[in-house]
């Protein structure tokens, strides 16, 4: 959706959104999902980092040693993470505080400059969200409010993957859609109960958002999904991520 | 898309494809992507095995009493695939011949009876297609030497993944259309190059027509994407895995 400006900390998002849904003509009806990137809630939030303010640890620079990485980088990765999953040349992937695994901790340093920072600072790198779930909620709650309807809302960052490349769209907020949709009770058309089938609604709903942003030159914070059908949902994108002990690849 | 019948061995894919689009009062344009299931491609080509005719080898046996299966399915599993990547009660992962990674060699076993089958026969799965590359390739010049357009073709499955609970639209096969979207060269608004910007085309258009799909009470096994811009290509979807050597996860 066009009609999005860089916003800096402070921005209340809700109007960010609500401003760019209108200027396009548009006015937000039950089952819409309003998709944002963890970026522009970041930048709303102010998660902006100056790295010349950054003392790394010991360990930060050891790793960064060894993954070739800034060590500033690395402390900071470090402290949004909960462990460390693989480290090799070029690449640092981590089980994020919030409970997914992501490379870098999901620390962005492009577009990653407060307004209005000094000529003499930074550079600048801007940390994911601080709790986007309950964000993901309050965005809801106001829209909803406003528009007095029953909507979605998904945050939706790009994630890498083992075993495949590029990256792909990944709600790592969420709140008024279930992020996993459980078919497993429907059959088939022979009668057999239907295998393998608890989707992942967030993770599609993301990859199908990202997947317009991307095909704007100038990229686009903030998609319009219309059309789904689900039941509201108070469940959390922190629902998507398996546990550790769950997991044969962590 | 509605009015895609239950093929069986030996569909025309692209006649049923085309029926369907015609039906829907559609037809296809420069830049449209044609995305149908592994599963309709598998029907078509026949890909039904009656189990009651596999024999377990000792492997298969001692494989499936360790994770709980079928010594039969077990058996296909193997046959279908190069590596296992992880074993565990109730999961058999492995790196399927046709290169990417997934869960019991992608082996179904909802819808996978055959047309006509005998009373006495089955139970029956379903393998995933021989060559789904070439067969989107083929799809692909069907459909445009009908429509005289330049098109894409996607064959999707849905797949499991490392970290994340429930599965997501992937692509196995793809014609026409770039499997990565490489923006490396591009820079952000304050001219620093973009990091981490080649996302996964393939899966994010199988992500997308899976989330579109799952909303029919049926389920659709062809999916028609309108509005995306790309250059056309050549690369196939095993571009999208990430070579074993490559993996920190293999």
């Amino acid at each position: 959706m066009p009609g999005v400006p860089l916003v800096g900390a402070g921005a209340d998002l809700a109007e960010v959104v609500s401003r760019a849904i209108a200027s396009a003509g548009l006015t937000l009806a039950d089952g819409d999902v309003v998709v944002v990137t963890s970026k522009l809630l970041s930048r709303a939030e102010g998660r902006f980092v100056d790295l010349s303010r950054v003392i790394p640890s010991d360990r930060a620079i050891a790793l960064g040693d060894e993954v070739g990485k800034d060590p500033r980088v690395v402390e900071l990765v470090l402290r949004e993470s909960t462990a460390v999953s693989r480290v090799a040349p070029g690449v640092l992937v981590v089980r994020h505080r919030l409970g997914f695994v992501v490379a870098n901790a999901g620390i962005d340093a492009s577009n990653a400059e407060p307004a209005g920072a000094a000529a003499n600072s930074g550079p600048w790198v801007l940390l994911l969200p601080e709790a986007p779930d309950a964000s993901a909620a309050t965005l809801r709650r106001r829209l909803e409010s406003d528009a007095r309807a029953r909507i979605g809302v998904v945050v939706s960052d790009s994630f890498g993957r083992p075993f495949r490349l590029g990256t792909v769209g990944t709600a790592i907020g969420m709140s008024g859609l279930p992020p996993l949709w459980d078919r497993r009770g429907e059959r088939d058309l022979f009668g057999r109960p239907l295998e393998q089938t608890i989707t992942a609604l967030g993770d599609q709903v993301a990859a199908a958002a990202d997947l317009v942003a991307g095909q704007a030159a100038e990229g686009r914070p903030l998609v319009l999904v219309r059309g789904l059908t689900f039941d509201s949902s108070e469940q959390e994108a922190t629902t998507l991520s398996r546990r550790p002990e769950e997991d044969l690849y962590a």
